[in-house]
């Protein structure tokens, strides 16, 4: 089959960006992160920055709780959110090749023959060293970091898309990046292009 | 790393054991499938239909019901197959290198840093279409043979390991046999040797 969009989801500090970077640069087509972010703040009118938080997550306790208070008199943010990033994300695909992190963008564009789905994942002490190492995160436990990132992205896939995150059958081919390496992850998936 | 030992799980029709076959020709080491059924039904006493049946799923509802009854007096049937298989699986690895299809090996051998734990996943269809193509099933619903192995594969797996089976973060590679291709795997699972 020939693909020509690929989506890479991934664990919180898995390298999973700097893979999807890389494979995009191989293949010279545009690799979708921050740029999606942009294009859905522009989409919805909402700042970058909830784009940011509210786009792959749920929130934490205190934006849980006044989005349940919202909820209670209509749609919430953060399925206005769903909406605009499903529309630049369906989109981008149509108008060319490219790689999509995160965002939902597999189970977005499920319907396509031409997608190849990523999942790259990470033992937690690899990607506890891997933030502080590259992401120059400063807090007392990365590894708490990790497990709260992670579980708030399950939460928010789940919860719009009805199916469990990081389930191999969901993917073409999930990939550990630290028993693997982010080089050579990134070589395969160019390969299968 | 340098990998000895490669284990393939897989999903029932998926063509895991056929892949497991190519890469350990590719390699020149030996592929452990049906005859390890072989040596554990030596080192067990167990008839070989006996250690095919009960050595990687939980038995139907008859084999269950006359389990739980002899369960009651000591440990069954099952255990002594799974004590038998588990010494003939880590002896086979401290041997020499060779790749090991299903049987929780995986689980068997996590503490060697030598191991490369594949899992192999497909399409239903694909599958199904498999099963009757290339093992001549015969029965009315492929379908429901599929759900029914897997199912009972799944169980045992969750039995012994306490580790959910098909989980990405469980393995080093998963791959779609069905949208990548069989001999594509065989070529990435080699290549990371």
């Amino acid at each position: 089959m020939k693909h020509r969009i690929i989506t890479v989801s991934r664990e919180f500090g898995s390298g999973g960006r700097t893979i999807a970077k890389e494979v995009a640069e191989k293949l010279h087509i545009p690799c979708y992160d921050q740029e999606l972010i942009e294009k859905v703040a522009e989409e919805s009118g909402f700042a970058k920055e909830y784009i940011a938080e509210h786009g792959e997550h749920t929130g934490n306790w205190l934006t849980n709780a006044f989005a349940a208070a919202a909820s209670y008199y209509g749609p919430i943010g953060r399925d206005f959110v769903w909406m605009a990033q499903r529309k630049v994300i369906l989109e981008l695909a149509e108008k060319h090749p490219c790689v999509i992190v995160g965002r939902c963008a597999d189970f977005i564009l499920r319907d396509r023959a031409d997608l190849l789905k990523v999942f790259i994942h990470a033992d937690p002490a690899f990607r506890a060293d891997r933030i502080v190492r590259v992401y120059g995160e400063r807090e007392d436990s990365p590894e708490k970091r990790i497990r709260d990132k992670d579980k708030r992205r399950m939460a928010y896939y789940r919860y719009y898309t009805d199916i469990d995150w990081g389930v191999a059958k969901n993917y073409d081919i999930c990939l550990d990046s630290g028993t693997i390496g982010i080089d050579r992850c990134a070589d395969i998936i160019f390969s299968l292009y």
